[in-house]
């Protein structure tokens, strides 16, 4: 009797050391699929109050600990420039360049710009509820290791040069976006 | 034989048990971070139109069963006023609550407004269409369980005060959103 | 003792048996909560380089392998047409048709459109760089598969009729798109 309920033992736990093993597959892909602690944001739009926004939650968010992607194409590439240069581009691509802002302190609001004294004044007003400035979250965004990726489709279409970005931009194109965004915990096109 | 064969079992047993405890653990650290059924939305803009589609997706996902928060920062906060108070507020502060609208009934659309026509001719089409209005939509919205939420940095910069805004209003910051975000099946930002 | 051994052997088995199962059912239930491999667009502007950037993003991401769902609402209903037709509409839906693009390459920009001259202007920048147009872009998009829906209520509203749209595009609602959101990897409202 014994060696009978032995063998059976045997063969049942054999089974189930399969259907362990089999779990351990399940699981390790499961693992393998979860999204990181991570936010991936595109900042499509040059306006100052929205690309305050970007910046608001992507410092917040890295606060949280998650690493934070900002994908800044189109309008958003003129908030990384620091100075423009016309020499090299096209008639098109300098036309582009003079009618666009120079640098982030040029961002016009989304609304009642007023050809810039809507900027001035969602400043003033930020500046007298001692909130940081958008020059000011970059910064704390560098700090906070967040990547700031530059969009070189755009870049390229617009015919802005490195040189005219802040430093430390990294470069990519829709298949870093889409890397960062497939496995982030949020996406946000801003 | 058998003595040995009930030895050898109990010791892969032993080793089964393990690679078991070993699994529940991991199932459930997978568990702990699998989204909860949620819909997380950053509503930014204050066009009639935009505020609108908000909350054609946050009625339609809290009927679905989802628990939904709805974030209105900047110039989505207009569309919760209900009206407008000038005391106590700075220059700048009285000079934002006169240029935007002192209510949802009053937002403009994000193209063709022409002072305000665009709103009236949307609001029109929707009415020959017997599709609820905004301040429909935002009654169904509270009915439903949905979670509206204001942003107290914004509401601080503009000096948008409680009193201004509809009943039922909660107030959290980015973290808020955030927390919400991360955890939630999709995230948009309108 | 060998007997003993062998019993309890049989009752540790029954038991591991027992939270193997219930790992199973754990498990199969993560896995049917997991995302599809997919992304879901919500395009609500009818702005050219808006929807030129909901091509690009869903085209890459139809390229590496995931189902992409573009859901066209409001404005972004005009990027599918091909022809305005008057007849059978009420005078609002008239004036609507009349005010709108008639097909996507009468698409303004979102910002210096001056009347056109900042869609051509962009447009003729594209080509310098020999990137495919927004009419390449959308047949590319539907020769990967990527799936194109109409929001049906904004149909109703602006009065647009299917045989003004492209062919090939499906009709849904809010369910329609949340029922694609709610289980992609990733979800931008653009």
């Amino acid at each position: 009797m014994a060696a009978i309920d032995a063998l059976s033992t045997t063969s049942d736990s054999a089974r189930l050391a399969e259907r362990v093993a089999e779990l351990e597959r399940r699981i390790a892909q499961l693992e393998g699929s979860q999204p990181d602690d991570r936010l991936s944001l595109v900042v499509f739009s040059g306006d100052l109050d929205r690309v305050l926004a970007a910046f608001v939650i992507a410092t917040g968010a890295a606060a949280m600990g998650q690493q934070v992607d900002m994908f800044f194409t189109f309008w958003g590439l003129t908030a990384l420039k620091t100075n423009t240069q016309l020499s090299g581009k096209t008639f098109l691509q300098q036309m582009m360049s003079v009618m666009t802002p120079a640098a982030s302190t040029g961002l016009p609001v989304s609304r009642m710009n007023y050809f810039g004294a809507g900027s001035r004044m969602l400043r003033a007003m930020m500046q007298q509820q001692n909130i940081e400035s958008l020059e000011g979250l970059m910064t704390l965004a560098r700090d906070l290791g967040v990547t700031v990726i530059a969009c070189d489709m755009s870049q390229n279409v617009m015919g802005i040069r490195d040189e005219e970005l802040m430093p430390g931009v990294e470069h990519g194109g829709v298949a870093t976006f889409l890397g960062s965004a497939l496995r982030a915990r949020a996406s946000l096109f801003i």
